[in-house]
């Protein structure tokens, strides 16, 4: 079979807690942005790098600059949730992310975050090539 | 003086704790969700009512359908924040909000929230008539 | 088999993430009192029922009625680590649990965590039989 | 007016948000130890300093060493809370804070917390003179 695109999804599975919840019994809305930063951090480790080792080794970190959330259904304590994650950019200094919170296949929560490499002084700082070479492969964009 | 538009505008002043700051030395980015929610319900005190009156008198609440935020500058341990809300649109059933979150008049993180009226079953609910008006009132939309 | 007393101990894996540290480098003091209940929440559900089925079933849940903590080592962003969970007692409405954040097996935080059976009245109530059962089974003491 | 001890008492008044409460309808118990930061960081900025001085102007922080927390009546949300603090002794290196959640003067939640001043390195550090002093005039112990 030929020519049929395969998407390249990161796939997080995680749990609500009660941490995650509020007092109106669903999980509170600014929490889905940690969800989806657990699922970044756990598709660096997933190419072989992690947070620590970016920061270390090559003195970046990856911030948010801009993110769009459409909040379609909540989720609630106790759920099994998965965090989808698509990098539907990879440029010299600056990743894009698509990113869906599922339960039981449906979409709950939809991401876009954009996300700039930053040096240790905050200045944006060009990918390091092995890194970026590494995310291209994880991507959908060549 | 006449005619000149007078922007209404809900001005919520903040600190920054160690809660709000991640290893990265700045306000982690979901937070500023959290400075945004805190200032949405204050702005609902500074017209008579909240959260927890609106749910026991009304069987409503507020939930965030989607939102749309620019991180400009991080904000920093000890920073005394003010989160400026403006109520840009207050229809049958929804609301919008242009929230920026401030530090010494410049802007940090620019956020577009669209918060729904909903009822105990989660559906969507009309905003009761005088809690409207109050709205209106509060808001640059007559 | 003769009188060895096995500890029946509850091991919940878990990564520190961006979210959980603040700008002291470290995960910030609360936060482990978080990790704590997503193993004591994994806990019960190791033995048939969760939070959800508590509350939607028998009508309880179990709320912290006190909690005295040891730090004796940071844990740090990306560490993955370990919660021990051992059940010290099981009451006929309390449960005490001893709980240690481990890393590569070496203790960071100790808690005794006691917790009241509570109805939805948030009056003190007993454990159902069948759970009590399954918590004594689970724990230390009999 | 006599020798009649004075309780040196630090009172931080604050606000109840969704972001504080879980799906059982309160604040979520890990939170308070959030608040109990809030005033101490406050009860530091009262005596004419703050972490980001503490950090940068002495290479020193103060970190949680231990704690003991009792939960007696749980807060809502909404709620206006006042966290009441005394400095129960100030050591070389170390302090203790006794730290009560408040509402309409009913204690909700007590707190005994247990502080080391740590270097840069997380090594025990002494307190810097002045800053002992002004503990000392802002504590019950002399």
């Amino acid at each position: 079979m030929s020519k049929v695109a395969i998407s390249k999804r990161h796939v997080f599975p995680m749990r609500v807690y009660y941490e995650d919840t509020d007092a109106g019994g669903v999980v509170f809305y600014a929490n889905y942005l940690n969800f989806a930063e657990r699922a970044r951090s756990e598709l660096l480790r997933s190419i072989g790098t992690d947070n620590r080792k970016l920061k270390d080794q090559h003195g970046i970190l990856f911030a948010v600059s801009g993110c769009e959330v459409k909040y379609k259904k909540p989720a609630r304590l106790d759920d099994m949730l998965e965090v989808h994650t698509v990098l539907t950019n990879v440029g010299a200094a600056k990743l894009t992310a698509a990113q869906t919170v599922k339960r039981d296949g449906e979409d709950l929560v939809l991401m876009d975050v954009d996300l700039a490499c930053l040096n240790e002084a905050g200045r944006p700082a060009r990918l390091p090539a092995l890194l970026r070479e590494a995310l291209m492969a994880a991507s959908n964009c060549h």
